[in-house]
């Protein structure tokens, strides 16, 4: 669910070549957040010591509807002793990195914000457990509690020069791209049984019809993003759908849609 | 190279059984610290907002020879904003968690210290470029600089209930082990052809006679660690090494002689 980077100019001046096609259709970064934090269920909790070092440590998380995240904590873990003093807390959430890349091209987002025990945690506690089935056997011990840390700014990163704050009010109404877990089948299946198909993609939709491969690398409601081939110089485009897509199940009807609609002209 | 914690008794005092044999030739919490940095490139770099919010952003390190971090850090990048303003930090290094087990279970580490930009990087810009090749082409942007993290004091974490402070010197002076890069091809190769051999050495020399499958899960400089089949239920154990070995080639050597050692009495 990265977006590629439009931005990777150098400081001396050198950089990719615009991505192709059409650009405005990538999610906005409020959506790759929501996204980015509802795919993860791990990341590293940014606490305050008493003595004032900001203190790493590493959480498991669940989301609840608005994007805010919920943890269960020891009363004994460093983190909790900490979040006692002092509320404000951030929460790193980073994608896996492809192997053999830069990690910092992976994406990544910060969530800012205060942390509070929860007294009821309601739905919740149902929504960490079903997440995280293997706390259930330490989730009522009177020493563990679930807290929940309210976003009030966001930053996301999709990598290089692509990188922007998201508002508290931008990222709780976002919403998570309905093909978070489909991504990967579509994009294999794409890549390894339809290569024709991406071809006409980005030949007809993202004016290269110089291009002599393309490989899907990313999809998502509202577009395909493709690694081209072309004899000049490797290129990004992105194809967008006629119509964004509510459910993964359309994925397969919109691409192949839009492949006849290419064929029949 | 997780040491299984041997503390996991839980709030209603159920708890795992001890580890059998020889669970003093386990490393210290300190060289599992200084390995598991050694064995890792990436991690969660923890500062502080001038608005007094500690900040997790992703970042890439290598290591100086005492194991204090070195990272190559944007101008613009908001943890060196953040460093700008207030140094004290640290950074958390987390193991990858076995896939489908409680992510909490992984250990992971938490250098805290104080970050400072360095004048003259020398072997350090040397060692972090030899690990992060693909950061040669803007390690010498002007935008771009060395810093280092001097690590004040150290929080290891091997899994549940195993966890202590470690002091800078003992993090400085321990040393990384010498099987680190060597761990998955060892256990791949004694658990898929010497079974056997597994379980003759948790039968004689962990006490576990009745023992009736063994699966190597962790070796190091001092030792071999396994999970155990046993009538009655399932137990980890710890068969040392007759001599701490000093380079991972010694490990062959030192297993088939103590499996001989064993057959010949």
């Amino acid at each position: 669910m990265t977006r590629p980077s439009q931005h990777g100019a150098t400081a001396d001046g050198e950089g990719p070549p615009p991505i192709a096609g059409d650009v405005s259709s990538f999610p906005s970064d409020a959506e790759l957040a929501r996204t980015l934090a509802a795919g993860a269920d791990r990341a590293t909790l940014c606490t305050l010591t008493a003595d004032g070092y900001p203190y790493g440590s590493a959480i498991s998380f669940s989301l609840d509807d608005d994007g805010s995240t919920v943890f269960l904590m020891s009363e004994m873990a460093e983190h909790t002793v900490n979040a006692n003093g002092e509320p404000k807390a951030s929460l790193l959430i980073a994608a896996d990195p492809t192997p053999g890349a830069d990690p910092l091209s992976a994406a990544r987002l910060t969530l800012v914000g205060r942390l509070a025990k929860l007294a009821d945690p309601g739905v919740s506690r149902d929504r960490y457990l079903e997440r995280h089935a293997y706390a259930a056997y330490y989730a009522d011990y009177t020493d563990f509690a679930f807290w929940r840390l309210t976003v009030e700014r966001c930053r996301y990163i999709g990598g290089f020069g692509h990188m922007s704050w998201v508002t508290a009010d931008q990222y709780r109404d976002a919403g998570v791209d309905p093909l978070v877990a489909a991504v990967d089948g579509i994009t294999a299946h794409m890549n390894d049984d339809h290569a024709d198909a991406n071809l006409t993609f980005v030949q007809r939709l993202a004016d290269l019809p110089e291009a002599t491969a393309a490989t899907m690398v990313g999809v998502d409601r509202y577009g395909m993003t493709f690694q081209v081939v072309t004899p000049e110089r490797p290129r990004l485009a992105r194809v967008a759908f006629p119509d964004p897509l509510t459910h993964a199940d359309q994925a397969e009807h919109a691409v192949i849609g839009l492949l006849r609609s290419l064929r029949d002209t």
